[in-house]
């Protein structure tokens, strides 16, 4: 553990102090991810996996499960596991989204779907999430088992979700709710409920740190989806309109359709739902979205969900990594304010 | 257990006779998988996984799970579970594998992928991957939730495997087998053996059936690749020469391939590595098969398999199942002589 190190930056970034903390656990991750995504006869799977892995994503996932076990004061082996298991779920999901999406482009490199194929996409993906499953059954924890097989049936059912109620302007928030669970929210919380649990944590614990890490997963995602038209580039290495274009239904558009006089929902029909998009249609759609207040609504929607997860660390024991957790829920939506 | 209903059809094939005896068994496992494949709010859940669990498989998977565990005298409730897991995995890895193949037809029937999209072939896959996993949770049994794991590994590098190995004249014997236990054998093996330690069957027994599985799922899939040169298309549903046209390499062009002389090698080089396949060839690589006694051997092999399988059962107890599965192995084989 680097308490010392991690003391000596406190002007880092929250995600910093929590990678300077957890140094040690984490190198250990590394070091069991990479032993795990070998495959001694299907050189493609460790290729495709690199690609994704070793492009130098934050790790947020993994140091939230180390975080949570390290927290309750656990001193087994297990948190790792679980962390790249946590790790190994989120590259899964990354490369099945990518097909599903026909990105291009992830972390600022070219996706898999585009150096190799759809077909290595869709079959590593496979392979990680078996991988990861083998890695939760050396555990031994049953629990542990269930939450994260629970989580694994939400995202898949959030991606379907997402994948049918695109395009439909009768998407609501509660819909779009159950989408960011899924896409987003239900590997957060499993990563910290799995990380108490496995320091067998009082219920009260375990049931703060699931809460804390579903709550930021929610806030985590309306930050990302207000970015695509309150963002610049710069910050987000998106371009504005992004989702327009996709005609995503995310928070700021719902909240705008929900408002719509009959003249505005026409526009939404034709730009959405039937995909008729004209120059100057990007700019009519932010221009509604101000008139319906819609991204400071998102903005914050955005805020009270970080709020929640800061409450729910009050049962939490007294330990730098509870402010470093903390600090993590502010820095989330601090991109927007 | 319908045992009276078994024992009056003795005319019947292996799998419908397997059918009858587990009836009452094969009832709760559908209900189960129809109550699974729900989703509250993602109806192209149900939707996707319907069209192909309802397409008439034969459900032999989950009757080897059923078998195995009746026939260790199994009295509780879980092998219904074990049996549900198993289908939900072979459905999953049926969706995938028709993205990765871009297969059009399927049980005689469009594929999800033709009807819907690869999108939600994908992604109900994983939904039903995840489905799985919950169900043997709920089994509470470490030991079932490990060899599942390692199953579903193994599938996955199989396929990879496959997927590399495709259109290489390198693959060799030892390569084909790796790539048959992972898109075939892996998951008959974890069926029977998950059978039997949900029944808290002796090692040896345990042992035995997954030497059965792995041996019977060898010699299936053996004879699936040699039918697709031998056999007739009324029989297979396949036409003559589909693999052949999809470059794969299968045992009976590795046979042939490893006796090349050069000018052969040539051939195989031009129509398999480079994919210039002209009219004739089809019937060209027939005549290299019988030159190499390709077939022959093949056929051989499969036949070997089955005899290991039935082999296996010796340790097993006196039970109409276990002739039952002989019988199976039999029958397996049958297709080809």
């Amino acid at each position: 553990m680097s308490l010392d190190t991690a003391a000596q930056t406190p002007a880092a970034k929250p995600h910093e102090r929590l990678a300077s903390f957890l140094a040690d656990d984490l190198v250990a991750v590394d070091t069991l991810i990479r032993a795990r995504m070998a495959s001694e006869h299907a050189p493609r799977i460790p290729e495709v996996t690199a690609h994704l892995v070793e492009a130098g994503g934050k790790r947020l996932r993994p140091m939230l499960t180390l975080a949570a076990a390290r927290l309750c004061g656990y001193g087994g082996p297990y948190h790792v596991h679980l962390a790249a298991t946590v790790e190994f779920i989120h590259t899964a999901t990354l490369l099945h989204d990518d097909v599903v999406d026909e990105s291009e482009r992830r972390r600022g490199r070219p996706t898999a779907n585009l150096l190799w194929d759809n077909k290595s996409s869709v079959l590593v993906g496979d392979y990680l999430f078996a991988r990861s499953f083998q890695l939760m059954v050396e555990t031994g924890s049953l629990r542990v088992l269930d939450i994260l097989a629970n989580a694994s049936a939400t995202i898949s059912e959030g991606e379907v979700l997402q994948l049918t109620a695109a395009q439909d302007l009768a998407t609501d928030e509660a819909i779009y709710l159950k989408v960011v669970r899924g896409k987003t929210a239900a590997l957060f919380s499993a990563a910290t409920e799995a990380g108490g649990v496995i320091a067998g944590a009082d219920e009260a614990v375990v049931s703060a740190l699931h809460t804390y890490g579903d709550a930021l997963g929610i806030s985590f995602q309306i930050v990302d989806d207000l970015l695509d038209y309150a963002g610049s580039a710069d910050a987000t290495g998106k371009n504005i309109g992004d989702d327009f274009r996709e005609r995503k239904l995310t928070l700021p558009l719902i909240k705008a359709v929900a408002r719509a006089d009959d003249t505005e929902r026409a526009f939404w029909v034709r730009v959405i739902e039937k995909g008729d998009q004209r120059d100057g249609d990007l700019e009519h759609a932010m221009s509604l979205l101000a008139r319906h207040a819609a991204l400071d609504e998102t903005r914050a929607e955005a805020m009270a969900w970080a709020a929640r997860a800061k409450d729910a660390l009050a049962p939490l024991p007294d330990h730098p990594l509870r402010a470093m957790l903390v600090d993590l829920a502010d820095y989330v939506v601090a991109r927007i304010n």
